[in-house]
């Protein structure tokens, strides 16, 4: 069963829960921002189902609340940030805005930033490029790259390097429901298909599977966005990354941030790539009576579902665990569960 | 059955047929180099086995003999490139060398060419990096990705998108066995183990496999390198690309060449990457009797085999085919075929 809330509930709920334990108002938005998309475009795994991380992180000071990222390196080009431990989405608008600047001028900004957090999406940030007509492209172990194409169009690739990403299995375990084999393995490295085991010192599979079917292609990728990120930052990287919702010490993450502007490569990118987006959705499918899709286009379709239904539809579970979890920090839990819908 | 050849004589066999239908010295020089550098590193799908393909290219004037690449737009940190329709490694070799030089001034320099042919791998520009202690990353539907360690050590990603490159298919094809599940599909989708029917209308399967196990992604990292090579380029793409043999007309390729220069950044590079390296060898393999790689061992161990043998093996009817060849052309088909060795 699943229920349906307005998404300018949710955003003020996740605002109030932020504040409640010390943010301050303008980085409380951000993270509810990045929060509520993530969750409008059906990436219910990166979206209020971890609001929880978040307020945690900030209550125990694990997180900072003071302070602003700070530009330590730079060219006209490049970037070293220092995210001054504060909030992901603030340290990744702050350094994706510094990017486009950057690629405004020279055609690209390329910015890595130690002493970051978790920032949902990654799509959030590369999609802000679309506004000033430039590709972004950035990673921790996720890829996303957004690019303009016309008339609103827009190719928009937001990918973890694991077979799925880890919010997706927890997601699971939180609905109780068993993984597809070949999301995650156990403790001692095999496949598994209880997101329990998964998440109790297992790990998640590259994308490729087995090494007959590619899976360490899937496995190298992951190593190249730690190369951009971590090696590049001098942040946090492979085994001494934290775990994810520890809170003994600072997380320190790296993450890489880049605009590449059109203008300064061959005229006419977004008539072209309107032309490759059409070429590939008017493919004949496989099978019969699915669509192809291109990278973007599922995202789409459920925010079109959002706006039809007038709010972003969530599991009850999720809904109830954060209505506890503000409690806890003493918000009112104002998330209503009074609009249910099925689950199809 | 393989037959050991020094590599001198497959670079010279190599520069003599392409001199003999008219290339310029310098030119077939390149090409050669990138494909001994191909079979040298195992991947023998890009190597000497393609050398048909470009004697064809340059001899029915279907790739250009004559001129240079021409820079037609540039920033300090940005260059859009006319490759003049020349051999692939000539217009690679070129816009390497201007992307770092960008890299050495501002940290970063990314180039792209239209007007191209193919390269052969990936990694032989990217590796180029690592003599500047600098990270190199490009991509035509390869993604290539290499940085520098401590004490020559490095990080050598080169892949394709597809869960195999085509050449790895022609490569069964022409030693008549079959290929694994999961690699091709026929003219209709339907996967096939015929390395014939995958070459003969059919296509590539993307890394990933199916859509519970995450092909979306391979699909849209194929389409990621698309964006950043034929939609900055303005060079063909997608369908519009001619097919790998035919010479009826100008392939037009697009490619992207990205220098990252490590100083820019934050100290310590290639001290952290060393020590990532290090993390991943010495993980405990899930299964007992298996090493854990990182990207570029497997290639080193190949290189050493090679070294100890004194000769890189080949595939007997990969040399009888390339001698055929250089009949055609009136070269002596002087690849030695006496010194045979077991396939183990």
């Amino acid at each position: 069963m699943r229920c349906l809330i307005a998404q300018a509930e949710v955003l003020a709920f996740i605002e109030r829960c932020m504040l409640a334990v010390g943010s301050k108002p303008s980085h409380a938005k951000s993270l509810a921002e990045v929060l509520v998309e993530g969750d409008r475009r059906g990436h219910y795994s990166h979206g209020l189902n971890r609001m929880d991380v978040y307020v945690k992180d900030v209550q125990t000071g694990i997180c900072a609340k003071e302070g602003e990222p700070v530009v330590e390196k730079e060219t006209v080009a490049t970037a070293l940030v220092n995210g001054s431990n504060l909030l992901g989405p603030v340290v990744g608008n702050f350094c994706m805005d510094l990017a486009i600047k950057k690629a405004l001028n020279v055609g690209i900004g390329w910015v890595v930033a130690h002493g970051s957090n978790h920032y949902g999406i990654a799509g959030y940030y590369s999609m802000q490029a679309l506004r000033e007509n430039m590709i972004r492209t950035l990673g921790t172990n996720p890829i996303s790259v957004a690019a303009p194409a016309q008339d609103g169009d827009s190719f928009v690739l937001d990918m973890a390097t694991s077979a799925v990403a880890l919010g997706k299995i927890e997601l699971y375990d939180r609905r109780g429901d068993i993984i597809p084999e070949g999301w995650g393995c156990d403790a001692q490295g095999k496949l598994s298909t209880d997101p329990g085991k998964v998440l109790d010192g297992g790990g998640l599979v590259p994308i490729g599977g087995g090494e007959v079917t590619g899976g360490y292609k899937g496995f190298g990728l992951g190593m190249m966005v730690e190369v951009f990120c971590g090696m590049l930052a001098g942040s946090q990287y492979s085994r001494y990354i934290r775990t994810w919702k520890g809170t003994d010490r600072v997380a320190d993450l790296g993450q890489c941030f880049v605009a590449i502007n059109p203008a300064n490569f061959a005229p006419g990118f977004n008539s072209r790539l309107s032309d490759m987006l059409s070429l590939h959705r008017t493919l004949e499918p496989a099978k019969p009576d699915m669509e192809v899709f291109t990278p973007g286009d599922p995202e789409r379709i459920h925010i079109s579902r959002c706006e039809e239904l007038g709010g972003i539809p969530y599991h009850i579970n999720v809904v109830k665990f954060m209505n506890d979890c503000a409690k806890k920090i003493r918000v009112e839990p104002l998330l209503p569960c009074d609009r249910l819908i099925s689950d199809s």
